[in-house]
């Protein structure tokens, strides 16, 4: 047996998110597991570095298993992908060390959140599950200033809870929005771990700074509060990517 | 009554294509009827400029159809927006004269189709309903040197069968390959009518050169004979888009 660590896409617009959940429900982590023990002969079980939602896509999602595989590496990721629907693939596949742990182990997770205007609301259909579609036009500027302050380690309550225990310090290294294309921005996060629905919170809540609902003020009051009732609404799931993952 | 028209943009994934056809095969044009009648409480007929194919998006397609509506266009425009499936939607619609027809009074239709290349068999889940994805890097100086010889108006009888009568003379005003982004190319392919499958047929055989199984002369040979059995293959339907038509 050895431990093999890989970097994952998925479209996750079919998928009850990554997290294998009971029979029936469609999970990106269950997916991968049955196409696994499908190659390997004997189940295989899975260890992801996010648990992303339903609906939420990853471009660098990073996972590890355990597997006798004799062949090599580039044959086992083609033979994986061949028993996997389209809308997940193995994009790179290595061996590791034996004690990886895809999510222990990272220092590092970045996510792109993709929002879209749509002031006429022409709401445009090939981007109906790839941006979050809003009839506002947001200041992005503003919306930076406020992202400014989430930079570097603090109590990060308001926007989330974490999925253990009861510690909501996160330390941010990264949170900037930039035009991406014509009527389309993007929002860069980057922490050493996230709490739970935290992206889509902090998007939800800068999304009121952007579009005026909220002054700068406003935004940094409802953070240091740290309390969960005071975000705005979190963003729906399908502007969301994580993008990677790093050890 | 008045006539209207309308520019529309499409996901084709799930569609069989823009034409109405039988019971139970779901089309653009038939999910547009269904949406004005039941808000004009009376069956409408939709004329459309052209009839893409199962899986071909468009960002631009025109459409024409007449009803009895009092109240301004885009309350008309929400309307049936709120009427139809989200992968499908009227971007822009006004009133026009009564003759207009958006088949016949078309003078240019433009198309874009979008190849990646994915040398190393990585083929990106979200792109997978978007791009046509192969395992090839193409040349696109020789793709251009090739497509030049499309433009002006020709016989273009290798590339495609004419939707009626026999004759496959097309005028081509734009023929041309650029890089969209890292490995992600763009044909943009403008003329005042196609023939059935042309812009597809046209690709595959282009890919043919830029993958280097044939070289330009072998594609002009290919082009002047005007026979369609020595068009390269055709390309898949989800990498073609329409964009515009003009009038």
């Amino acid at each position: 047996m050895s431990r093999f660590c890989a970097t994952i896409e998925y479209d996750g617009t079919a998928f009850h998110g990554f997290q294998r959940q009971r029979e029936g429900q469609r999970t990106v982590q269950g997916e991968i597991e049955r196409a696994l023990s499908q190659i390997g002969g004997r189940s295989v079980a899975v260890l992801g570095a996010g648990r992303t939602d339903g609906g939420v896509h990853a471009t660098g999602q990073v996972i590890a298993f355990d597997m006798a595989w004799p062949h090599g590496e580039e044959k086992l990721r083609l033979a994986v992908n061949s028993q996997l629907a389209g809308d997940v693939a193995v994009l790179q596949l290595r061996g590791c060390a034996d004690a990886f742990h895809p999510r222990y182990d990272a220092k590092r997770r970045a996510y792109v959140y993709l929002v879209e205007e749509c002031p006429d609301r022409v709401f445009r259909p090939l981007n109906r599950w790839r941006h979050w579609q809003i009839r506002s036009c947001l200041d992005v500027a503003k919306m930076n200033e406020a992202a400014g302050f989430l930079v570097g380690e603090h109590d990060f309550g308001t926007f989330g809870r974490p999925p253990h225990g009861n510690n909501s310090v996160r330390q941010v290294f990264v949170a900037e929005w930039h035009r991406k294309e014509v009527g389309v921005l993007a929002f860069e996060v980057a922490a050493n771990a996230f709490l739970y629905r935290m992206v889509r919170s902090l998007v939800g809540s800068l999304k009121l700074v952007g579009d005026g609902s909220w002054t700068v003020a406003e935004f940094v009051t409802a953070f240091d509060a740290c309390e969960r009732q005071l975000s705005g609404a979190s963003a729906p799931a399908h502007g969301l990517y994580l993008t990677s993952v790093m050890y």
